[in-house]
């Protein structure tokens, strides 16, 4: 990794492997083509239009995305057919109606009737109608209601009826495959969700309601596909086009797969304390994962002698795994290469990203920031 | 502090009270001044030209920052007297060169004879001189040499002696304060900080070394002072002007000297779960504290009973301190304010501040970033 390209690199600095992207873009089309499932990709871990464009296979369309800035950033990229899946936010509601006035599909999602009330107050112009996912809470505790109760069945109902407001799909987000460990606990998690939401979709049916998608995903569940997945009509992870050492972990992917890196330079030898410092604090890496990997906050690439032990704003404190540094080795001014435990959460602090192929240096992505 | 002016505002977002802003700086100011040391503000924590201005009290002059990219932001709005307090790294050496040349005073710090080595490689043009300070480590245990260690009064020698470079000042960060509880603690690491410093300034002079300055700081240190580091030349806090529910803890301040919050609103009521979501999440928040205070990853104003349990990308799952959370309290929609446990890491999370006073928003402020 520590190729001669990153030796005229400020460091700190984040730089994407294009060929993994790529890689893993292509691997992940390929595999919900061949399901015969639409893909719609999350966007939120790069926030880029290049990345993106590589994760939509160039059709610019069919995203989801996790802020409002993003809809509007890929919207005047010329993106269309965003899925904001956001509990619908009451602050946001006017910028919602005007980007869904503006695009020709602009999905918003809701998981309470009070949500379902503020669309009802905001007819859209043109005649246009409210797409709206209902999102389903299948056992991974966050947003959502859970597939169990009655009340989910009510709301799916509601939205119906509203004037205004259409039911485009079911929407479930297995983020509880994030607790798993390896290919059969990940797919044990994947098959339960679409168990849980194709039932659902069942209900729907029986209850009149027709002609509504149903869209799962995480990572884990799309890196580890169970057959039943074939029958979702779409499925939305983010994660894979970069993966990272905490999905490694899961099970999603190899270390090989991890497409991004911190480079960080040596700045200070510490021998009184066995430590060096490298110019790596946590305005250039998530604190993601809390310093429990056997090498801390991060893999170090190429030394696994090599510990992450704890950052300041813009210092890391790197140890020996065991025993006595060897300090010759990591020279003040050498470079050093961490693979994050989040890339979501790293990638977010960085205004740029340095994209490398072949050994060379190809370009910068700027990615979108705030809310 | 949910007073009318933040309805308007699209969460999250970070707001900064000016009035307590403007307040923390004249206290910093007026206690230094007494004690008729320099304060040199840092400007780590917030990062905008119009903080730095209240803290420099409009001077624009002598202040010090953790990145280049800061350096450079201050020298484009017209400060001056910048000290770059990081240990040289070797990669910005020649934009670091650059910055001396164009201010009138452009500080850098070395801690080791290989920092020294790339400055005498790079001389100054216009017969200028590198303005050095050196960095002491007083029981901190981040970059410096200890105070104890002959290689440090070496190094001094070696950079007066070295042609092009002179040795303006020794630094040290009582970054250990930040272990300390209550007054008694922080003055006693400022007591300890303080003395060895001196002590090493005595051997400076002893060994033919003039006209060296002194500095430290950190904010628990610089909001109690002890009476000896009015012999130091200078001190150098930067979070005072925020403050924030670390420092609360630590002694350095109360609640009510804590200028910023993220304001965040309810997205959904779970109460099979007792649970409700807000829009912040670890993109708006920082995980710094590591969920561990009482309330969690932060202080929820004015609702003691609520505990920011923990943050996804985008959602805040918010629980009771302790029994049944009544939901009426807190509708969809609502907002909460928080108070972040690191202001410095909450800060470089928001591409823009919303200032307010006297219940009014004032203006916004747009802080550099990178490096």
């Amino acid at each position: 990794m520590a190729a001669d390209f990153t030796n005229d690199l400020c460091t700190p600095v984040f730089i994407v492997d294009l060929d993994t992207v790529k890689r893993n873009a292509r691997v992940m089309l390929e595999r919900f083509q061949k399901l015969g499932v639409q893909l719609r990709p999350h966007m939120k871990t790069h926030k880029t239009v290049e990345c993106a464009d590589i994760m939509t296979g160039g059709a610019r369309r069919c995203i989801v995305v996790s802020t409002l800035a993003e809809a509007s950033f890929f919207a005047d990229h010329g993106y269309d057919d965003i899925l904001y899946a956001y509990p619908l936010p009451f602050d946001k509601v006017e910028r919602c109606a005007q980007l869904a006035e503006r695009l020709s599909l602009f999905h918003v999602l809701v998981d309470n009737s009070a949500a379902l009330e503020e669309l009802r107050k905001r007819p859209l112009k043109q005649g246009k109608a409210w797409h709206v996912w209902m999102k389903l809470d299948c056992d991974n505790g966050r947003a959502g209601i859970p597939y169990s109760e009655p009340r989910a069945l009510q709301l799916a109902k509601d939205i119906t009826e509203t004037t205004g407001v259409e039911l485009t799909g079911v929407y479930a987000h297995c983020g509880n495959t994030y607790g798993c460990q390896g290919e059969a606990q990940i797919k044990a998690v994947a098959q339960e969700t679409t168990t849980v939401t194709l039932q659902f979709m069942d209900k729907l049916k029986a209850a009149g309601i027709q002609g509504v998608k149903s869209s799962i995903g995480s990572t884990p569940s799309c890196s580890h596909p169970v057959a039943d997945m074939a029958m979702l009509s779409e499925v939305h992870p983010g994660n894979y086009v970069f993966y990272d050492v905490q999905q490694s972990l899961i099970g999603s992917c190899s270390l090989k797969d991890v497409a991004v890196r911190v480079l960080t330079r040596v700045i200070g030898h510490y021998p009184h304390r066995n430590q060096l410092l490298v110019d790596c604090g946590w305005t250039a890496l998530s604190h993601d994962g809390g310093g429990k990997l056997p090498t801390g906050y991060a893999v170090i690439e190429g030394h696994p002698e090599l510990k992450l032990l704890s950052m300041t704003q813009e210092h890391g404190r790197i140890e020996a795994v065991s025993g006595k540094l060897d300090f010759t080795k990591y020279p003040v001014g050498s470079m050093l290469s961490l693979m994050p435990y989040h890339a979501c959460a790293t990638a977010m602090m960085h205004p740029m990203y340095y994209v490398h192929s072949n050994g060379k240096i190809v370009g910068t992505w700027t990615p979108t920031r705030g809310w």
